[in-house]
């Protein structure tokens, strides 16, 4: 890609995905082009910058002086012509995404950098009309992609080693932390383990352990403040003391198994989404939606620049 | 309990709870005694002490001034004769707690509050051969409980609720955060969620969708930040957007249930284990215990003032 000039990217969809995007990219000092088929796009990339800004990581961009490095394009084939890197986030559709890559194909740079925002689709499977789907790379970012680092890359069987490296290039550029998959799986992975602590997590609620409040006062007061400084592995791995995870297995290894077996397999029938939702409005209901998502991006933001803080002074 | 004067607390134990224990509470002001039958426990509460002052999470803490504070007194009996709390923290053996709660029972005031740090038993069972065990209660701290705020309270049948008020009286006074759980299940709810993400971490690892420290990179910059802000149910409260979770579960509830179908049944055996205890040693292996507990108190204890004062702000 293009070292002396600025970069371009090509931003399809402004939904919360796109707009989060958007914001890191133009945070980056990146020339950013929306396509949107919303006539009010460039309303709602504006609120959105103007919300967002305090979140982005490096702090101090100002929305103002992002308007000359941001356009809008509604039709497809203009937005990508000349772009750099093309990052796609329609909606989770298989039929609808194979549409827009057959026409995104033919009609981006041939050297362009193709990503997907997608969480459960291949690159395969959604460049299956492109006349080359090599350039085609999974980004899978979570919400929201401006504050949350992680990012996994899934290569397909047609996708070039290439284009793989520049999409790890591309979201390190951008202050992302890029993890490739070595294999296919559905879901991704860190999708897989969200849903494994949800799982039990329903379990312990529907059968009254905790209400659902005190559930996830547990996990920001134990597990989640622990995860959030060192993964599983290396928690039990100082769990084991001294002897690290070879004393930790070697004591627990087979009982894990057992443990496992006792985990809940909750129904998620009517019942039990019903109880849910009423005690999740009971407990969450008397603020916004954006109260508590600036709640919460204030939060990870935060605990982002203070661990960045601990870590340069190692 | 004793409003006016000093609070006396009687740790019995100097394991790794056992001394963050100690630390907490010298940190949060009260009478320390410890009973230990180790010969060198003055020494080895002393090495805690300065290792853990600079994590105490009131900051400040001078280990120096603790002196005048702690005692040691290795016969049970003598050591909780007078104490206003006394917290046990003997190894997970049901046999010999029994024993010890009989004695203590025996020479503790009746009113003193008596705490049990274990991670899998119940107060009916410890207290099996007690007169009255209707002051015991579990109050499941968190490794180091001195940077982990979490306290799972647990009450048997024969409990008496003035010990559960007392109990999280207690655990709030020294800054943790207690929560009493509704019924009694196998291994407590936080160690149930660990293990639920635990078991797809290894399933993720074994299948080789990621080594053992991408997987740690996976949770840290994404689910376990999300984890250290907003609990599970927060989270996806936030996933619906403006509709909440009954708008999330509304779109994907049922779905959920299939996706926990396909999640990992993973085997503990020996090939796993091994495998496990290479890829930790390879990633870990080069820094030394006490480096990486240091790094990981740190970022905890820097996340937690940093949590505090967003939540000042607000």
């Amino acid at each position: 890609m293009n070292g002396q000039r600025q970069r371009t990217v090509t931003v399809i969809g402004a939904g919360t995905i796109g707009l989060g995007w958007v914001a890191l990219f133009l945070g980056h000092g990146l020339r950013v082009r929306v396509n949107s088929r919303r006539a009010d796009a460039p309303r709602v990339v504006d609120e959105a910058l103007r919300l967002f800004a305090p979140f982005l990581p490096e702090g101090t961009a100002d929305p103002v002086t992002f308007s000359d490095r941001l356009e809008f394009e509604p039709d497809l084939g203009r937005a990508v012509a000349d772009a750099d890197v093309i990052v796609e986030n329609a909606p989770e559709n298989l039929e609808l995404k194979q549409e827009l890559f057959e026409r995104i194909g033919k009609a981006a740079r041939a050297d362009a950098l193709i990503l997907s925002s997608t969480s459960t689709l291949g690159p395969d499977d959604m460049g299956a009309r492109m006349a080359d789907s090599s350039r085609l790379v999974v980004g899978h970012p979570f919400n929201p992609p401006h504050v949350v680092p992680l990012v996994e890359v899934v290569a397909g069987d047609r996708t070039s080693p290439d284009a793989v490296a520049e999409a790890v290039e591309f979201f390190t550029s951008v202050g992302r932390v890029p993890i490739v998959l070595r294999k296919p799986i559905m879901a991704f992975a860190a999708n897989r383990l969200q849903s494994a602590l949800l799982r039990e997590s329903v379990h312990l609620v529907r059968e009254g352990v905790v209400t659902l409040e005190e559930l996830d006062q547990v996990v920001t007061h134990s597990i989640g403040l622990r995860w959030a400084t060192v993964g599983p592995f290396l928690a039990f791995h100082l769990g084991g003391g001294q002897g690290g995870l070879r004393k930790w297995l070697g004591t627990l290894g087979a009982g894990l198994e057992r443990g496992w077996e006792l985990l809940g397999r909750p129904p998620m029938d009517d019942e039990t989404i019903q109880s849910l939702i009423a005690q999740a409005e009971r407990a969450y209901g008397d603020k916004s939606y954006e109260e508590l998502v600036r709640e919460r991006d204030a939060k990870q933001t935060a605990i982002l620049r203070t661990l960045a803080e601990v870590s340069a002074k190692d």
